[in-house]
C-alpha cells in the first residue's frame, strides 16, 4: 500500500460498464462542484461513453481528452479523460451485456491499475461492472485488480468500517476457512492499510463466528490469531460477541472491525441503515475504491441513477490516500 | 396459544433468579405507574424477595399477598404476590448462584406455567434468570416452560420483529438444522402466532441463510417451505437476501421476519440500535415473555438496573395477551 501525503491526489475513475449506469453516476458526481476541492480526478475510458452519460443525465459538463495526467484541467465543469480504448456508447445496447463493453471494462480497469502501480494514479476508483459482459470478453479472470492476493472488502458507513474474511463463500463452508493464519494475514493487512489510511487510531475489534463468540473456531482460530497480533504490538480486540460488535464500532469504542463472512458485515451495515455506503478492495497496493451499487441495467441510460454513492467513492479515495481517513461530510 | 381478547389481562411475573437484578426492575417496572392501565399483574414469587429489591431500589410500594388473583389490588402503588415457594431474600447470597435461588427460581416459573395453562394468567413474563443456580438446584432441566417443542425465540425492538429458527447451534452446524420441515413448522407456528397476537398483518419475510440467499440450503429446503406455505395461504415471502431483510422489516414492507441462525438476528437487532427490546418464547401455548439482559450480577442489590426492558416485556405481554400487537409508546 503506497499512501502518499499529498494536496489533491490524482484520481483515476474507470466509469465501469458502460452499459449500465456508471458513466452516469460518474457524470453526476462530476456535475456535484465538489471533486476538484479534494482530488484531481481523472475518467480512464472512452470519450462517446462520457457524451453519452452527459446526454442522459442532461449535464453542462465538458470533456477534455488528455494525453497525461500533467494536463488536468482545475475548472469544476470539465471532465478530464485518459482515452485509453476505443469503445463506441450506443444507447442501443443501453442495459445488455456484450463482449464489446466486457472488453472495455476489462481494458480501461488494467490501465488504471498499471497507473496506479507506476505512481501516476495516487487512487483509483471503479464503477459498477457487469461479471458477465466481462466473461463474455474473457476480462474478468485476466483484470490485474481482481487478481490481487488476498483481497478483502471493507465496507465503509459512517462510522462503520468493517473487513470481511470472507466474502460469498457458502455459510456451511465458512468455519473451515476461519484458521489462525487467515485470520492474522488479515489481521495484519487490515491494521496496516487503517494506519497509512488514517482512520481514527486503527483500534480494531475482530467478531467471532458463532452465537456470544463462544465455539471452537473463537478458541482454536480466532483469538490465537488476535494473541498473536496483540504480542506483535498491533491495539486489536477480540473475538467479541458478533451481535454486538457492530453497535460498539458505532459508538466509537472501536475504529474498525473484521467480520468473519459476508452477512456478519453486511447485516450490520445495511440494517443500520446510515446512507452512503462505500467499498475499499483491500488488496491492491494502492487505494481502490468503488460503489455498493450495481450496472442497474433496469434503469442505465434514464439518467435516473442517483450519484451520491459514486462521490462517497471518489471522495473516499482522495482521503485514504492522503491518510486523511473516510471522507466525512460536514 | 390461547390468545383472549379480554380487558386488562392477568399477567404473572416471575422475577428470575432472585441474586440477580430481576426482582429490582419489576419493582421498577411496577414503580413506573404505568402496569394497571394494561393489566393485572401480579408477581410469583416469595414476599421476601420483593421486600429486599424495594429496600434496594427505595421505592415505596406495598406489599399485598394474594391467594388468588380475585384478590388483585386496584392501587398501582401497591405490589400483589402469589406467594408461592418460601425463600428468603438475603443481601450476602446477592451476586452470586445458590441451590436455593435455583430451586426458587423453578418453583416460580412452574407454578406460572401451571397457572398459564389453566386460564389463570393470560400471560407470564421472566425475570433474568441464572441457567448455572438452576443446574445446581436440578430445575434447568425439568421446568415445563422451557420444554415446549418446538420452541422458538422471539426479538423485537420497533417495527424489528424476528423468529429465530435456531438459537445457540453452533453456526457450522446451522446449515444441517435447516430442512423443509423445520422451516415450514416455524412459518406456520409464527404466522399463527402473529395473527393471534395482532402483529400487523402478519405478512412475514423469511431470510435466506447465504450471501443474497443464493445456494444450496435456499434452493432446497427454504424455498420449498415458503412455497408449500404460500400454497395454504400464508402471507409469506422468501427467501430474500439476509442483508436486506431487515431494513425491509423496519421500513414497512413485512410486519415480521424469519431468521435462520441467532446472530443473523441479533446482529440486525442490535446494531440497528432501536432501544426497548423484548422477547418472546413462540412455544408455550400462552404468551410468555421475558427480557433481553441478563442477571447483571455485578450490579445486583445496588438498585442501578434499568426496568425499561421489564416494563416492555410486562406491557407487551399484555397487549400480545389481548390480540393488540406489541406495545408501543407513544
Amino acid at each position: 500500500m503506497v499512501v502518499r501525503r499529498i494536496n489533491r491526489p490524482v484520481v483515476g475513475i474507470v466509469p465501469g460498464d458502460p452499459n449500465g449506469i456508471g458513466p452516469e453516476v460518474v457524470v453526476k458526481a462530476w456535475a456535484s462542484g465538489r471533486l476538484k476541492a479534494h482530488c484531481r480526478p481523472v475518467v480512464v475510458g472512452s470519450p462517446s461513453v462520457i457524451e453519452k452519460a452527459l446526454d442522459d443525465v442532461g449535464a453542462c459538463l465538458s470533456i477534455n481528452v488528455v494525453k497525461s495526467t500533467y494536463h488536468l484541467s482545475k475548472d469544476e465543469q470539465t471532465i478530464d479523460i485518459l482515452n485509453v480504448y476505443p469503445y463506441q456508447a450506443s444507447a442501443s445496447n443501453c442495459g445488455s451485456d456484450t463482449v464489446e463493453a466486457g472488453a472495455a471494462t476489462g481494458a480501461w480497469l488494467d490501465h488504471a491499475d498499471r497507473l496506479a502501480r507506476e505512481g501516476v494514479f495516487n487512487a483509483t476508483v471503479m464503477g459498477p461492472i457487469s461479471s458477465k459482459a466481462m466473461e463474455l470478453a474473457n476480462t474478468l479472470s485476466s483484470v490485474a485488480v481482481f487478481k490481487a492476493e488476498p483481497a478483502y472488502l471493507v465496507l465503509r458507513s459512517g462510522r462503520l468500517v468493517i473487513a470481511h474474511l470472507t466474502d460469498h463463500t457458502p455459510l456451511r463452508e465458512v468455519s473451515s476457512a476461519i484458521t489462525r493464519d487467515s485470520v492474522y494475514v488479515l489481521i495484519e493487512k487490515f491494521s496496516n492499510a487503517l494506519r497509512e489510511w488514517g482512520v481514527g487510531n486503527g483500534k480494531t475489534a475482530v467478531a467471532g463466528f458463532n452465537p456470544h463468540a463462544s465455539g471452537i473456531e473463537e478458541s482454536n482460530e480466532i483469538k490465537p490469531a488476535v494473541d498473536l497480533a496483540r504480542a506483535k504490538g498491533l491495539d486489536i480486540e477480540g473475538p467479541i460477541s458478533p451481535d454486538t460488535v457492530f453497535r460498539q464500532v458505532i459508538e466509537g469504542r472501536y475504529d474498525a472491525v473484521i467480520a468473519m463472512y459476508h452477512d456478519q458485515g453486511h447485516i450490520a451495515l445495511k440494517t443500520w441503515g446510515f446512507s452512503g455506503n462505500s467499498v475499499v478492495f483491500l488488496g491492491p497496493p494502492y487505494v481502490h475504491t468503488t460503489v455498493a451499487h450495481g450496472v442497474a441495467f433496469d434503469i442505465a441510460g434514464t439518467g435516473k441513477a442517483d450519484g451520491a454513492m459514486m462521490l462517497n467513492a471518489i471522495l473516499d479515495s482522495a482521503h485514504l490516500a492522503q491518510g486523511k481517513g473516510f471522507f466525512s461530510p460536514t
